[in-house]
């Protein structure tokens, strides 16, 4: 498919571009008047995630207002386990929250898994389709799913949690029947963004929001090998894998075709030192510099545009926070899209 | 003042030792039972912490049932803010809540400062004093103070939080407020850990349990200068710094007279190669490990003793959770009283 706006795409596939692109991480939410809109109509998040069209309405708005140069589609990394067999409710002001958690070989034999599992996610695969219509060629639609260890987290501790201390016990006490679990949800992510693909995704996003809790050691062993298989198993389609916290495994992040989201609290100028300057990087501001002022936000864009170099993809170090004002979150955009890397 | 077992002394003085000494962040608590029957009694944790002769029995407590080398006051991180005006309570499975926070710079000249804080905490320095008159020389007693910046996000968040934005915000938004309101926060601790120093204690430790959650630019301008000061100000008493999540920055934190505490997310052989053979480092074995079996333990203490080698104090690399299996907790210590430094 052609792109009036191709330019995270050939970022991605390492062409030379004139400039990095941009994009934010939540861009499609609260810190948008158009969300809120729609939203105060909803009763709630999961209904919004569920209708395709108000899913591909949200989705494009910020291709709309902020001109970002992709969208990304409207959903939750937590349709995953809902799929298996473990379905959620989010509750205002706490998050989500599982009625029914794994505690034993009984409940995870009891999951659906695979192409079983990610066929019951039609809703989503018609919101693709939708805002690839919307969108007719404006700019790519980027797919996303969590991590498997990050699921597994919230399969094993049935909500949020400080510490994430009972998942990760149950990887040292349950070592055979985490990776048991482990393998489920990766099977079944690969089966769910390849359908995304199918339905018109353009590249996809691999969140492991909780992998900066695990020690170095656990990470390397239940969350690195998971991570690494479906980015094998999406060929052909460019995949960014986002490991917040997981400063110790820059390296091995890197080391596939993928390339690499990275956190705010990294040194920029270390992790391109880390990674070489052919991998492509994407962030990584910390997302409270748009609580300051438009001078300071040029600035800082601008000082990490340079830190980052080409092989960039401009976008914060996690998701935009909901109360950001607006003419901040234009101001860092505009910021990235006035930059051009220099010819000599 | 001369103490049976000073190898946690001659550890931080960097004088030779046999083995490595060991104790646990949050040794004295709900892990073991003669805490629990003493809490059961209570209204709650802060009439513990404000009751001398409880705070020094359960302080003590662990070094008759865990034999660990050091003890460390029972206390609270937030007894400072409450001193310097801002009281707070403890919420059941909800954690702190300050109903005052610190909005502006009214606010901030309202506090009071330094030793006028500092000194209504008595029932902490007459904790101490109770505390080493029942330890009776046997282990040094550890002081301990939240750092600066951790001290602040409490004070204007008002509670946790999962991205503490409203406190990085604050630092975005008003840098000069911040820098005097971190300044007064400094001179408290100093002249707190001073009055703990002279009821007692014989080395302090400053936790920056927030110190992750800024990027590396903000913790250098408005986190390392105040542990930088306060570590200066305590001359001729061994100071711990932990700043939690600080993985950029430990060759800074390393870089005065001060030990290092080191999370578990950090790859031992790095941080020792980052910091050199000389800097005492303190940890950093991940709490969830004592969820395990006693043979990983042991077998995963010594690996932890082996790559950190001498000019090391054994412990955690965060508070032991509470619901950690006492005899867990026991190998863990005696694996460390069972090894001993090869001499060759």
């Amino acid at each position: 498919m052609q792109y009036q706006n191709d330019l995270f795409l050939r970022t991605l596939n390492k062409e030379a571009v004139e400039r990095p692109p941009v994009w934010l991480m939540r861009q499609a939410g609260r810190i948008l008047p158009q969300y809120r809109a729609i939203r105060t109509k909803l009763s709630g998040f999961v209904e919004l995630v569920q209708t395709p069209q108000l899913a591909a309405e949200v989705t494009i708005q910020p291709v709309d207002e902020l001109g970002v140069d992709a969208a990304i589609i409207f959903s939750d990394i937590l349709v995953i386990p809902e799929a298996m067999g473990l379905p959620y409710e989010l509750i205002e002001k706490k998050g989500p929250f599982f009625p029914n958690t794994i505690k034993t070989a009984t409940d995870v034999n009891k999951l659906i898994e695979g192409q079983n599992a990610a066929e019951q996610l039609d809703y989503v695969y018609d919101a693709i389709e939708a805002t690839v219509k919307g969108l007719d060629g404006r700019v790519p639609l980027i797919g996303f799913a969590g991590a498997p260890w990050t699921i597994l987290s919230y399969m094993i501790e049935g909500q949020g949690s400080k510490t994430f201390s009972k998942a990760k016990a149950f990887l040292y006490k349950e070592p055979v029947l985490a990776h048991q679990l482990l393998e489920m949800i990766t099977n079944t992510t690969i089966a769910y963004l390849k359908a995304k693909i199918r339905a018109g995704v353009a590249a996809v996003q691999v969140f492991d929001s909780w992998a900066g809790i695990l020690s170095p050691a656990q990470f390397q062993s239940f969350a690195l090998p998971y991570l690494r298989r479906i980015e094998q198993a999406i060929e052909g389609t460019p995949v960014i894998l986002f490991a917040r916290g997981a400063h110790h495994s820059l390296k091995e992040l890197a080391n596939g075709n993928n390339a690499l989201g990275i956190d705010w609290t990294l040194n920029r100028t270390n992790v391109r030192q880390t990674v070489g300057s052919e991998v492509v990087l994407q962030g990584n501001l910390d997302p409270c510099f748009l609580y300051s002022n438009e001078e300071s936000i040029r600035i800082e864009t601008t000082n990490m545009l340079n830190e980052l170099g080409p092989r960039h993809i401009a976008n914060l170090g996690h998701g935009v926070y909901p109360d950001t004002p607006l003419q901040n979150v234009k101001t860092f955009v505009n910021t990235v899209k006035d930059f051009r890397y220099s010819t000599n």
